[in-house]
């Protein structure tokens, strides 16, 4: 059987108002995280023009990078061979990594973000996904255009080269257009690339790393139960929750809800890409400790700031704020965000300069990262309404 | 007759071994400085991805920003009534704007460097520059198209509503290929201009900056000569020598000398846009004590590292660096020349990480910092020629 004994996950406090939000602590051989926390994405092991010093002095406890992209470019074995992502990348921090299964989705379907909330506008991206077997996933790289497999078994193997604490089984994460015949076939393949990343990652484990299980079973409540038990029978440390996850936020809430129900109640829980702030605190209550999405440094490179209150976020290249002396958050304590104006930031924007893009990403990260302490904070005092109207104004 | 008391500038040691190498100690409202020192340039009022704290923590001592630019976004008036460039970027060192003239020539001849360093292949550039006449020149927006005057008097207004220490007369750059007449008519009508711009700088002195006069004459010794005695007679702070410098390195040496005898003795000399590691070795010995150049963070975008040593730059793309764990230069201490392996930043490049070129810029400024405190030890110590020879090796 297997066993975590460099990790450990504990539940130090439950709100007392009646939902499952929880402060835990999440420990690995990188460090100790407090949880409800946020993964930032390293997406090609690095984060957007910022570098981990960066990250740490906007509070970032913990990062992500996806196995998909950095199987491509550099590769695994340069990344093994370079001592692992963390001596490669320099954050010294707990790192997860993905299976890479969710990106081949995306690649094949359009649009992450879109198949996640049901939006099947299919635009823009090419679909590179030629062939999904009981074997694995075949697709065509995006890099030079090779014919790349990916199994369960190789999957695992990455992941152990690149060397984050986290890492995931391989699954398939369905869209929201196909058929409940689909999902629920692909959820049971899922399942036995689950037992076969099992097996893999048991052969070659050395106790360094630990090993997530995910929800599938799209929109359907039956078929979610299913995976629930599944995964929570199997000897994983965490438990993630993937795939689609409906057509609205009302349906996406609904799925999040039947899942934490079901999963297993002492391990610590992912909710796959799911970012906005709005989400964050209903999910906090659903009982999600960690989440993860591109959203901070990707909006950072368009001009949008996070906003504690106020509408979310502001966009820097508005004419509103050409003339604006105030500095995006003087009280987040960052240079970023306490040192220069909203004027010279909508300058930089407009004359196209690479330091607009750096200040804003990390003042997001900081946003962020207070976000969750303050959640945290508001778990342990009771007070996790109040907070979120500080945060989100109707 | 104009002073300076906020500003001076005394020789504090010459070089014993007969050049004209020396060191000074430039005094401006915003802190001294020791020469020969580097001028980085934030073109539109930023360096390329790199924040005033990262320029500091790479040694950085002043910065430049560009009149042309700066007017047409956001424009003098708005960083006027945000306090002025240092309030607005936050750079509170000693700073240098230059008068607008070199860019408006720029753009209607070609290539900067080409021109100054008289190559004359012309492509590329729109030729924006429609005239220039006594008044002053007449040219068209890149931003917006609109047409737009720079006269002497527009110059200096710009300059004072921007706020640098250190500011320009307003003056013609003339090209490699036009005739000697109009070489000696344009450094006429610059004289002309100078004296313009020193009649609006004294209107509006206030202390606060300090005006530098610009030699032109182009590639010959009789006009250098002129201009030389006149910017030595008009109450400048300082002297730059601008304009065309020949079409090989040997004419730039020797075109460099015959100004560095002639001019004013007492006052700091910036030589405009040279900023080459074997160019500084040489005009220093000739006697310049500042120098300025966008080379060190454009190269950056581009992948070059600087090096002391080898052949003075790696070009991190190069395959060569694929898997090669040293940093980029450890002695330099700083996070980004000592953290990252040579292999993660052409990992970075090859992905098309905007932390790549972060890292490098702030490498690169590093490097010239670090080139510009030893040149002064040395010059101190008597070893210049070996410094050179540990610099560059032939």
């Amino acid at each position: 059987m297997l066993t975590y004994p460099n990790f450990a996950f504990d539940v130090l406090h439950r709100d007392q108002n009646g939902t499952r939000a929880r402060i835990g602590r999440l420990v690995t051989p990188h460090g100790t995280i407090e949880t409800p926390n946020y993964i930032f994405c390293g997406t090609k092991g690095a984060i957007k023009n910022l570098s981990p010093m960066q990250m740490r002095e906007a509070g970032a406890d913990i990062i992500l990078g996806n196995t998909y992209h950095l199987m491509i470019q550099p590769g695994a074995d340069l990344i093994e061979r370079m001592g692992g992502l963390h001596e490669f990348n320099r954050w010294d921090g707990p790192m997860m990594t993905d299976s890479g299964g969710f990106q081949i989705f995306s690649m094949g379907h359009g649009g992450v973000a879109d198949e996640i909330k049901g939006r099947s506008n299919n635009k823009g991206r090419g679909k590179s996904l030629l062939e999904i077997s009981e074997e694995g996933a075949r697709f065509k790289s995006y890099w030079d255009g090779s014919i790349l497999n990916l199994t369960p078994e190789e999957s695992i193997s990455i992941q152990r080269k690149v060397g984050a604490d986290l890492i995931y089984q391989f699954d398939e994460c369905t869209a929201y257009h196909v058929e409940r015949s689909y999902t629920e076939e692909s959820m049971h393949r899922s399942h036995r690339w689950g037992d076969r990343s099992i097996a893999e990652f048991e052969r070659g484990h050395d106790g360094r790393q630990a090993l997530y299980g995910i929800v599938q079973g799209g929109v359907y409540k039956d078929l979610r139960d299913i995976s629930c038990e599944w995964t929570a029978e199997k000897p994983f440390f965490g438990t993630a929750i993937g795939g689609c996850l409906g057509g609205s936020t009302e349906e996406f809430y609904e799925i999040t809800g039947w899942c934490v129900e079901k999963i297993h109640p002492d391990r610590p829980v992912h909710l796959l890409g799911i970012g906005a702030i709005r989400d964050i605190f209903t999910c906090v209550r659903l009982g999600i400790d960690t989440f993860d999405c591109v959203s901070p440094t990707r909006i950072a490179r368009h001009g949008w700031a996070l906003t504690k209150g106020g509408s979310g976020r502001m966009n820097l290249r508005n004419a509103q704020y050409r003339e604006d002396k105030e500095p995006l958050d003087a009280s987040l304590g960052i240079p970023a965000s306490s040192q220069f104006s909203r004027a010279y930031i909508h300058h930089l924007l407009k004359a196209g300069e690479l330091l607009a893009s750096q200040l804003i990403a990390q003042h997001n990260v900081a946003v962020m990262t207070r976000l969750m302490r303050e959640i945290r904070a508001a778990i342990k005092n009771g007070t996790l309404d109040s907070l979120e109207r500080e945060w989100i104004e109707d």
